[in-house]
């Protein structure tokens, strides 16, 4: 199959940011046109976020900027490291990291320090893509997975996640998967926990992945951003210790989200050391290195005040117990969250474009989620939600969610 | 011309970062059979890392800690940022750069800010890149231009740089720039002042760049992160303000050098608002946003005390004199820097590669400086130093580079 290498005009035109979380408030909406759409009065409250959790609601690890503090009064040893990161700060996280997904961690050849989760990321993926060539993704999975393999002028392989059965385990499509793998794709990438369906792969799914990646001789890059994030009755499988080679597997994790650091854009890689060490090859020219004080806060990380990761666990559970209550009292599909803080309900049938109702809902109701389209290429009604946020401002805030999408139901 | 592209394991083969500054304590280089090489006693000294500058002897702006602790106090608006970064800090760095560059910038449509303003320019140079392509750099540069076009698999076209005769200003080779652009290539990549060479490029030669860019349709990213660091009777000219299509130029800067606050990773991009757009949509992708808390300590950027750039200037020039004066009367080569940080001074012809001298020169002297087969695809026996560093212990350093280079010139 010969290559075909778009302009970089074409590649920038597919890649879209109008909707993706965060943006909303620069979004290029068509603002006039849906103010003609209201309906009913303003729905009043605190307005709520989703597209991201709220760090005023669940503030950052406590001692994160006392470190901060003293990376600055030590000075340079700390403003300036290697590309991967500083020695001591890597010795101590990959401990921390091998402890953690049960498979030690060589901090001198198997782990970097990014600039957030996603920088991680991008990076794994950049070193492992062929500019044109073709990587399995999943059917939903995090917006930027996709986007990623689109700027690299690759093709997205679609493998399903089955998620729509509330009555069992989701599982993805692993015949999907062998067959993109037996058709020559070399490279898969997914988010465990799923992003946005909450979803937690089972130990077969996981171990089955591992199988099929040494059979095929392929890579597989897993994002694990989420996964300290477990609710009751979760297991939780770390694909690097399932016998899957080491030199095929990269992990990411970060702070950003259960722990609260996004505003410090923290992460990390660890896995495959030729790998590894690509990555710190592109570090060099894509950001030279994440912030060298903030690299000081990741001594915080996995070294929280006793008790702390429990009681913010606890209360993420209850929080997303009141949302999916609630949507599934008012009839809108909804699976509940096995970690992490998403939630992806299903809007009833509405009488208008779903991106014109998750645009509504901001004007009328002060509230900001997600559309699935970010998610998946196909027409979707579900939009997901963060729900890190100040627990009665998002229960209050499902419910004008619920109250909205009735007034656009169709009939 | 038919587009050839690399595999990704041919991408990252020619991706090397062994030299580049900053990894040296990472080096894999031969140790014991560098031993063998020693000639003489050790040269005693405080060491001195030229590779940068040191922050502890030219501390980051003051207020600069102050404004990151009052962003994380803020919460959740200083961390969860559009991804060009937040509105306030966007316009206030929109008026001052417009000041500081001549012409006006737009906070709403021509600028971003980047992690570092090595971020800024891998976001430029990917915005404008065609994978497969040919981009203009200049001979010599900034190491990482050559690695983030050979990255996108594109070909450098290398346009020279005249800065060796010291009597007169250094001169670009316009007729080499002009060609470039007669055979379509597209982009010219450049830095100004130039790294490492400390060469600041007269209004006419900026003048005749902007002049060929609108005539060849080619945009220009120029690199301008020392041009506030200007000595005793360099005039400095700003590309953008020089009659260039507003659409055709971008222009990086951040306050990483002369203002020391690297450890931040902080920089911006400005000018064309389409490929600002692209850049915005990568970030997205590649890192999300420059730190949230961080972007707070863009405030006290060209914000900085009453006489504050003025004291470290002066004090950047007297150490300038010091080495330039010590590397001339050695019999070196050194053209004298008219802006920035970085002298490039010309080893006398050695018995050894320089690549060994430059390990030597660690091993045996404490000192370690960049060899110049960074910034130039020929051979050279420069070595490029950044004085940012305590006087007394740069100058002394000096004369550890001079000594031991006398003991391995040859005969």
């Amino acid at each position: 199959m010969p290559t075909v290498i778009s302009s970089v005009a074409e590649r920038f035109a597919r890649l879209g940011i109008d909707a993706a979380p965060g943006q909303e408030s620069a979004a290029r909406a068509d603002i006039q046109r849906l103010e003609g759409l209201r309906r009913g009065d303003d729905l009043a409250g605190v307005p709520v976020d989703f597209s991201h959790g709220d760090v005023n609601a669940f503030a950052p690890i406590p001692s994160a900027i006392e470190h901060f503090n003293a990376g600055v009064t030590e000075g340079a040893h700390q403003a300036y490291t290697t590309y991967k990161g500083r020695a001591e700060i890597l010795n101590e996280l990959a401990g921390k990291l091998g402890e953690f997904t049960g498979t030690p961690v060589d901090p001198a050849s198997e782990l970097i320090i990014t600039p957030g989760t996603q920088g991680a990321l991008f990076l794994a993926v950049a070193s492992c893509i062929d500019f044109g060539g073709r990587v399995a993704i999943v059917d939903p999975d995090y917006f930027a997975n996709r986007k990623i393999v689109e700027f690299f002028d690759a093709t997205p392989v679609y493998v399903t996640l089955n998620y729509q059965d509330t009555s069992r385990s989701a599982a993805l499509d692993l015949t999907g998967l062998e067959a993109a793998f037996a058709d020559g794709v070399k490279l898969f990438l997914f988010s465990n926990p799923n992003n946005p369906t909450g979803v937690v792969y089972t130990q077969s799914d996981i171990a089955s992945i591992a199988e099929l990646a040494n059979r095929y001789e392929a890579t597989v890059i897993v994002d694990q951003l989420y996964s300290r994030l477990l609710f009751t009755g979760t297991e939780y499988t770390h694909l690097r210790s399932t016998g899957i080679d080491p030199n095929r597997v990269i992990t990411t994790l970060g702070p950003s989200k259960t722990e609260s650091l996004s505003g410090y854009r923290l992460g990390a890689a660890f896995g495959a050391p030729e790998l590894i060490q690509r990555m710190e090859r592109l570090q060099a020219i894509v950001s030279l290195r994440a912030a060298g004080y903030n690299q000081a806060a990741l001594n915080s990380w996995f070294s929280e005040p006793e008790g702390w990761m429990q009681d913010r666990t606890a209360a993420h559970q209850r929080i997303r117990d009141g949302l999916v209550t609630a949507f599934t009292a008012a009839g809108m599909h909804v699976r509940t969250t096995e970690a992490g803080s998403y939630v992806y309900p299903q809007l009833p049938e509405l009488e208008i474009p779903v991106s014109d109702f998750v645009t509504l809902l901001r004007l009328q109701a002060g509230v900001i989620v997600t559309p699935g389209t970010e998610f998946t290429p196909n027409e979707d009604r579900r939009v997901r939600l963060n729900f890190s946020q100040e627990p009665e401002a998002a229960l209050a805030a499902g419910q004008r969610i619920i109250k909205l999408a009735q007034r656009y139901a169709a009939k």
